[in-house]
């Protein structure tokens, strides 16, 4: 098999990847009408894969998933792709450790977003996940390299896979676009609870010791052996 | 094929559609029971297609939608029109661009429209989809031309496709029925996001002209070329 | 075809009925576990039909509803009628014009209930199936009369289809099984949203003439000509 | 039949059955991801079968669960099991009545667990599950004996099946596996009741003597005879 055939080979895994995990943002809710999406990097190519704009949940297919390169121009597809490529584009560029990036709109996430306020880290789920507070990223509209600037700058130096980005939604980072989902879930999960906590009093802080304690043994031992 | 044929074709194409829109209500979780409804216009002709009053969601089938004229009287049928078809047919008769009328009561919206209250533009997803403010229009009881004129009244000059009618529940438009649907269910999430981030604070304001900017890219730009 | 053979026929027609309308209360998420259920009384008998007790929603069949007469004894059924039966039984006692009753636990109507506080009415829809708030019943515990006592003087001068019993939950009421189930959605749609807006504000209240022009249409004009 | 295959036969139904009973832990939404499990005592032996670590909900067979000893040390089984196999090994050490162990970070539950408050005991539902208030356990990380020597510490003596470990979530015990996550369910139910009672002011207290009249009749009665 030549190198060319490899590299199809692993472009169509990662359609059927990327198209498939959009099933998870529906299973939760982050999502609502055509309002979020997937993307993965090719291994070793300037090139990612990401949803098509516009298009129903229900209608993706791995054919229809688009192909750019990292400057976010279309490689290969019918479709134009997620108007948020270039902001995913940007991030894989500027974040070489980034293997998928997932865009939402969760309702309890973006709403923390619209106050500007991190979520804090009083539950032993965000500490396990997030490492300390999910943070927030500048506002920033479409049209330039704002929003991937935002992104980077907020997550380059932070333990979280996830960033607020002001006014806006959630943007979630991970080694492969599985663990990107994984961490939009766990950011609603943990800005909801958070949330309901606070309505009715303040929750008690984490110290940090324990925070990293939690942090460190999770990211390190949880789940089946690699 | 004759003129009468071609409208036959498009009535049962409409019928069909307007039937399988309702899904997008109860997946969304806008209607409970058989509270909402979506209609569409007949091009070209001073008719519309609307959900038949009092059937749960389970038993629509394009044959049971009620083809009515713009005076909201039956032209095609066995059941009676959804109660809010004199209201539709008002939007219709006043609004020549409008080609769908969708109708809830879906929770978050309503809350604001019980208070009166507009939904702040504090999300990028709200000056994309609305503009601004998703407005409030007056109370108003079926039985006259009261909800029809103050839908039209409130939406003529708005750049928003949603009016929450006071004490009632949210009517909202668009070019098709698939838009309305789309604005009622967007309507909801941008009310509850909303209403989430001020439960504990206040939202930062997206400047005047920074709304004008997303609204305009989002409408001209956004989804897959026409 | 005997007497005897028609009661037989009502009572297997009303098993499948009872049975499948538990399959609402799930749908509209009104209920947990095994925490809810509907009747039926068998027309021009003093009997009714009702969920068996612990059974869970999944594995109701119409043989495993239980018959019992309006004393709450078995009369034919397997398993043991639902806890709520001598309370049902009473309603069915002391209301002739009731067919069907539902008893749930739905949050937010519960949660108003825990305040001993009705559902004001500031909802269109509010007027139109309740004719006013959702009225308090006592607070009454299981093993005597008090808590049919408490929903028939609740219900028997009100407008409202449903009561909300004191740090209880909800019991509904209806000409029909059907139509009891339909007030206990109704009950927790109006009860959540009155919740909602009042979360951040206090509602417009609604002219108590209008209130009655809009019960009076809605419960004379509204759905398919009977 | 010998011995030794009664207890492959005992194992091979607890694998089925804990299995499953993860299907009630998404069908009431406490769970994401893979964040909660179920764990159930082999009767008559130092062994317990629980899910394994990290292993999607939908990826669950009754293969993959994972046996261990009372010392949470993998007796049987291809997989890591559960992060919290050494937490529910410690509680069926120190408490032989119990028989199945729950673990949820469910949304409304944690919620009161951050602010280290007990639900109160404010509905009759409350009674009936939990006899009393929901009670609240210290905060402990995984790593030791600390998270079950706090559940142990806080149900010994407690009519509550649930407890809100301070920061985290919650565990539940059971009499089987079943009765533990009926507990679970049961608890979130509570949880969010009450808070959402909470949000516009006080629930009205239930006097202790019929607090203990529910609880007594609701362990005694209901249900189906034995």
């Amino acid at each position: 098999m030549t190198a060319v055939s490899d590299v199809r080979t692993t472009i169509g895994a990662l359609r059927r990847e990327v198209c498939g995990l959009h099933a998870e943002l529906t299973r939760y809710q982050l999502v609502v009408w055509t309002a979020g999406n997937v993307s993965a990097r090719v291994p070793g190519q300037d090139l990612l894969v990401i949803k098509p704009s516009g298009v129903s949940y229900d209608d993706l297919t791995p054919e229809n998933m688009v192909v750019c390169d990292l400057e976010g121009r279309v490689v290969d597809g019918e479709h134009a792709p997620s108007s948020d490529t270039e902001a995913q584009a940007y991030v894989y560029r500027h974040l070489p450790h980034v293997g998928g990036v997932v865009h939402t709109h969760s309702t309890y996430a973006t709403a923390w977003a619209a106050r500007a306020e991190p979520v804090p880290c009083v539950l032993t789920m965000g500490a396990d996940e997030f490492g300390g507070e999910i943070p927030v990223g500048p506002f920033a509209v479409i049209g330039d390299d704002s929003i991937g600037r935002g992104i980077v700058e907020t997550l380059r130096d932070s333990r979280s896979p996830a960033v607020l980005m002001q006014n806006h939604g959630v943007f979630s980072i991970g080694k492969d676009a599985r663990s990107a989902v994984k961490a939009a879930v766990m950011c609603e999960d943990v800005a909801r609870t958070v949330h309901v906590a606070r309505q009715l009093g303040q929750p008690v802080p984490i110290p940090q010791d324990r925070v990293d304690q939690l942090f460190d043994r999770y990211q390190n031992v949880y789940g089946q052996p690699g």
